[in-house]
């Protein structure tokens, strides 16, 4: 299914947002506005916002309110990105060079900082406070999935609910918020703005769940990463916990947590994992997360703007890269 | 001037906002909330919160709207600095070891993006989206400020226009925002609103200079950090743009910026700084941007609560660390 097709129905708005984060982008400095170049390229999917705009299409619409809203969730997206990218030490993000690596650490906390002040200052333009206070929900939601990650790194013994929980934090909470926060500009009905968050989480889920199946599937080349890069920075994602659940006893994670630095050891796991049926399981489990969020947009009419909902979850659950 | 008397007239509201904070740190992670209650010890002066609830007198008394936004102001700050002593990569923070120091540059950034989202979860309990557009205003400003200081380190040829628009974007614009912010909760007049916003704009830029003074004069037992810090990493402040117009064809700052860690270099502009007028002259300037505060008060009724804004005023010019 060709990407066009999701954003179809709001392609006009979309425009808009590119507008606004461009606004973002120019700056007096020219290293800033480089540098928030780079990190706001128009590349993206721009899953997050086309979500926004799509649900802002279920009550009264209203364009002047949903672009600050979609700009404001893609900006606070890349901003976590950033820091991300900092805390991870990455060098690369989808094959180009991060802005810790062409830079500097500081460089990149601030511009992060600089992004996410932005990405305050636009939702505010939604004029509704309890917009603002779902936003600043889902960043407490996010910092807190991130730090878990973080603080449980090399900890053997975390189990599926743990990662469903953490995922949810770090990766769901922004679709859902995306979701809700574009019914709740259009004021919907609470049925529908229940059913667009329900949508929101899960798609978000089948995202985050699929990210992980690739990290131990994918193409180095087209990852821009190496192959197994989470479990060697000591991250359990859903294959992995596959693996251990399967092997309680005895299995390579075990032994590459005791001894994190150990390529011997990860290519053990990566070998079980790809030769099993483990990462079928995973699929299993994003595609049930898919069939949720469109389950989930049941009680909403059936127009074009529900259709591209639907793909959208079905290009989450396709995605190679 | 005892520090007692700042806080006197709203003590009560003090320790609420001190329980908000200690509510902040609660966290199932015993690592995170150890982090947490290192960054938010009650030791600070609590200058800002303070401001916030003393201008919130000045109209309708809204206590249960205000601590949130103290405790938010307090927070945010706080955010800031553990940020600014990764970009910084400082070591300590007075006298003690900073988070990054204590952990990784990657715990500072995400302890610092965790209070900036509690921050904004709280600034939302003013349940004012006016409150919370200066909030993000703010946020703004900071980061532009702190930006700006990094791209033009080791520049020649600043002014000291442009420092002042530097500090005013860094330190002045949480100060002015907390007056402001405590006046538009209270519901405020106008003009009382518009006296307590340049009453915290003048504090906020006399704390700067002072501090930028003291990097200077201070001692470095109680700064917690070298003399003459600023310099090293090169960020012009008053008292080194003063050295230059008073030699602008040859000074020490000169050469130092063109051999960045030269300690020969520092010491003649510590010795030329330190044995001229420069820091009386540039005490000279604290104290009109203090005066010029005091004088903004102006108009408001003579109370307890203004006293207590020009002890303030008073302490910010007189502090020694």
């Amino acid at each position: 299914m060709p990407v066009v097709s999701i954003h179809e129905p709001v392609q006009e708005e979309l425009a808009k947002v590119q507008a606004a984060l461009d606004a973002v982008k120019r700056n007096e400095f020219s290293l800033l506005e480089g540098m928030l170049g780079n990190v706001l390229s128009a590349s993206g999917k721009r899953l997050r916002p086309t979500i926004a705009l799509l649900a802002g299409r279920f009550g009264e619409y209203r364009p002047h309110l949903l672009v600050p809203l979609a700009a404001s969730i893609e900006l606070l997206h890349t901003a976590t990105l950033v820091h991300d990218d900092v805390i991870d030490a990455s060098d690369t993000r989808r094959g180009r060079p991060t802005t810790n690596a062409r830079h500097h650490n500081a460089a990149a906390v601030m511009l992060g900082d600089y992004m996410f002040a932005h990405a305050a200052n636009l939702i505010c333009q939604t004029e509704s406070i309890e917009v603002v206070k779902l936003f600043s929900r889902t960043l407490m939601a996010m910092a807190s999935g991130e730090l878990t990650q973080d603080m449980s790194a090399y900890e053997y013994g975390q189990d599926t609910m743990a990662y469903f929980g953490r995922i949810e934090g770090k990766t769901a909470s922004l679709f859902t918020t995306s979701a809700e926060g574009g019914a709740m500009v259009a004021t919907a009905t609470p049925e529908h703005i229940a059913a667009l968050r329900a949508y929101g989480d899960n798609v978000g889920m089948a995202f985050q769940v699929v990210d992980d199946i690739l990290d131990f599937s994918g193409d180095e080349a087209e990852l821009g990463k190496p192959v197994g890069s989470d479990l060697m920075q000591g991250t359990l994602t859903l294959p992995a916990l596959l693996l251990m659940e399967r092997h309680p006893d005895d299995n390579p994670v075990k032994k590459l947590f005791a001894d994190n630095h150990s390529e011997e050891h990860l290519a053990e796991a990566l070998f079980m994992i790809q030769n099993s049926t483990i990462l079928d399981e995973s699929r299993a489990v994003a595609r049930d997360f898919r069939d949720r969020a469109v389950a989930a947009l049941e009680p909403l009419p059936d127009t074009p703007d529900r259709a591209a909902l639907i793909d959208i979850a079905d290009y989450v659950l396709s995605r190679q890269q």
